[in-house]
């Protein structure tokens, strides 16, 4: 039995309490600044407003101001913030972290510093005193909290670049419903976490596309299309992780092909796809998403600077090589219509 | 232009008229001794009862009985008969076909002989006189037939032993909708195209253990499994293709991930996997299917007599390295209860 602080409240880090709680570990929720109203629901019984069901009283609520009282005498950390919120917990979490305290995050992202893409376990880093000597454990695979917070079978992928503590965690949290499998390429876990975002929007275009051509959901719509698109994504996937640094087989595992195809159903980042695919326009599928965070054009982003310029310093790699990605990035970010290249699909890579 | 003659009346011969037709060839529609009716609808200008469509005029319909009018002058000839279909398509063309003629198969299966697993085309060449020389073109990847049949963008794979007759297909048929790559890798290709009826049942069991448990379809179902078993499906197709001779390529592009994606979105082998998830037990499922051919029961039988063959003459294989296969046999042919074994999943490859 562990003590375990899990600082952010949204979703996912509200889910993951779950599992822990499940194995007998001593509970702590604790809000960010964006979680008041969470916390709050909590501290009076209610449900969790957003998983939409009640937490078990087990589980003691914080707010963001109580982080200090919630961290004392804690055996491990978890962090449920978003990518955004990754160098604020680290600067909150700075001088409250015991030394080597086994930290885990559920945040997916990717960042590009100028000079080269950054995983978030490397971001948190940085805003850590290095006598710290935290590396964070990060989760990638297919997981929608709301099934994790109702008990669903989960398989998902645990990665660090500390054994230690990546064992540690994954130990803390493996039960009989979430099924922990650990690995040692932390950058190509955390790139196909990121990546998937990106590619389930793409696939979302061609619902899109089927209801401006007049077609309802039914039997006959447009699955080769998504199929088609699934596998390309697959395919881009396993050069993109070769080019950053990871292991191409994630392409095919969890990390990718089980994420995306879990993001692909349902979600915003489908939908966002969508509205691009009925020929919206950017502002107007942003619009139509009324506020929601869109994970997938912070990704577009920061893989079109990136990769732009890992091409102009390259002999070898061309962003044209990877079709349905150049696509999306005129669609989502300039505004171009969908017009999926089909043809320039499943060319075999450059040789090295 | 070409004269092209397509023996198969169903559903996916019927369906590869249309981007045949649209590339301006002359098309000859011949249905099997079991196509009568829909032939017999055909010739009166009545929608093809299967499709549920009416096929343009320009497709003139032939009876079996027709097949050597059908076939006077044909510069190429496609099969669309089921896999049962191949033996007897086989005998009725070989007095017909012109030496060389290219020709095109849509059927999907996999036969093991007592000794090795055979792929359709090879199969198909047994009932061909030698002198005939007719390496048959196969063809993988995600394709309803209902989908190409409307002009929906597909994404297909072709393959042979013959790379003249690959190439001849590959130009016959590809079309703006219809996006033919080819591949040399026909076991690999023709594995895939059999392996994903097998893995897109278990991934059905999925839906069914949500129903028994009460579950109704909605925003929270069990998409954190399904995502889990696509990718250990996935990995397992990875490492049978390296023990059958094909690409461990294959597991992750069109012809198994692309594949696998359509198959489980509806159709009859994901329902017939959701009803053994139900709990209702081999007979039961099989019942409820109301007499509908289950490919998934002719591979899982397949491939578990050719894999234990194998297992007992290999110092490396066995069949319990493929957790999720071993659990379908199971399931679909011992009528033992779905208790999908997660923890054995995603385990690396016995080294070579």
């Amino acid at each position: 039995m562990a003590r375990i602080a899990i600082l952010g409240a949204g979703m996912m880090g509200s889910a993951l309490c779950m599992p822990l709680l499940d194995r007998g570990h001593e509970l702590r929720l604790v809000g960010t600044v964006l979680d008041t109203e969470i916390i709050t629901a909590l501290k009076t019984g209610a449900d969790h407003p957003s998983l939409r069901l009640p937490l078990p009283d087990a589980i003691t609520p914080f707010q963001a101001t109580e982080l200090s009282d919630a961290l004392r005498g804690i055996d491990a950390v978890a962090l449920g913030v978003s990518s955004a919120g990754v160098r604020w917990a680290g600067r909150a979490l700075a001088p409250l972290l015991p030394a080597g305290v086994p930290l885990l995050m559920v945040s997916k992202g990717l960042v590009y510093d100028g000079q080269r893409f950054e995983i978030l376990p490397d971001v948190l880093k940085q805003e850590l005193p290095a006598q710290l000597a935290v590396d964070a454990v990060a989760v990638g695979g297919p997981c929608i909290a709301g099934e994790l917070a109702r008990r669903v079978e989960t398989c998902v992928v645990f990665t660090g670049r500390n054994p230690e503590s990546l064992n540690t965690w994954a130990e803390l949290a493996r039960g009989p419903y979430y099924h922990v499998f650990t690995s040692s390429d932390a950058v190509g876990t955390e790139v196909c976490a990121a990546l998937k975002n990106a590619y389930a929007m793409g696939i979302g275009f061609v619902a899109g596309l089927h209801e401006k051509s007049g077609g309802s959901a039914g039997s006959i719509a447009r699955h080769n299309c998504e199929a088609a698109l699934y596998a390309q994504a697959i395919h881009e996937a396993g050069q993109l992780l070769t080019l950053l640094g990871g292991s191409p087989e994630c392409a095919s595992g969890l990390p990718f092909a089980g994420d995306l195809n879990v993001t692909c159903n349902g979600g915003r980042t489908g939908r966002f796809g969508r509205f691009l695919g009925q020929g919206l326009g950017r502002a107007g599928a942003i619009s139509a998403m009324n506020g929601a965070t869109l994970e997938c054009l912070e990704i577009l982003e920061t893989l079109r600077t990136g990769l732009s310029d890992i091409e102009r310093k390259s002999e070898r790699f061309r962003l044209g090589d990877l079709p349905f990605l150049s696509h999306m990035l005129e669609v989502a970010l300039d505004d171009r219509p969908v017009d999926i290249p089909y043809q320039q699909f499943f060319k075999a890579p450059r040789p090295a």
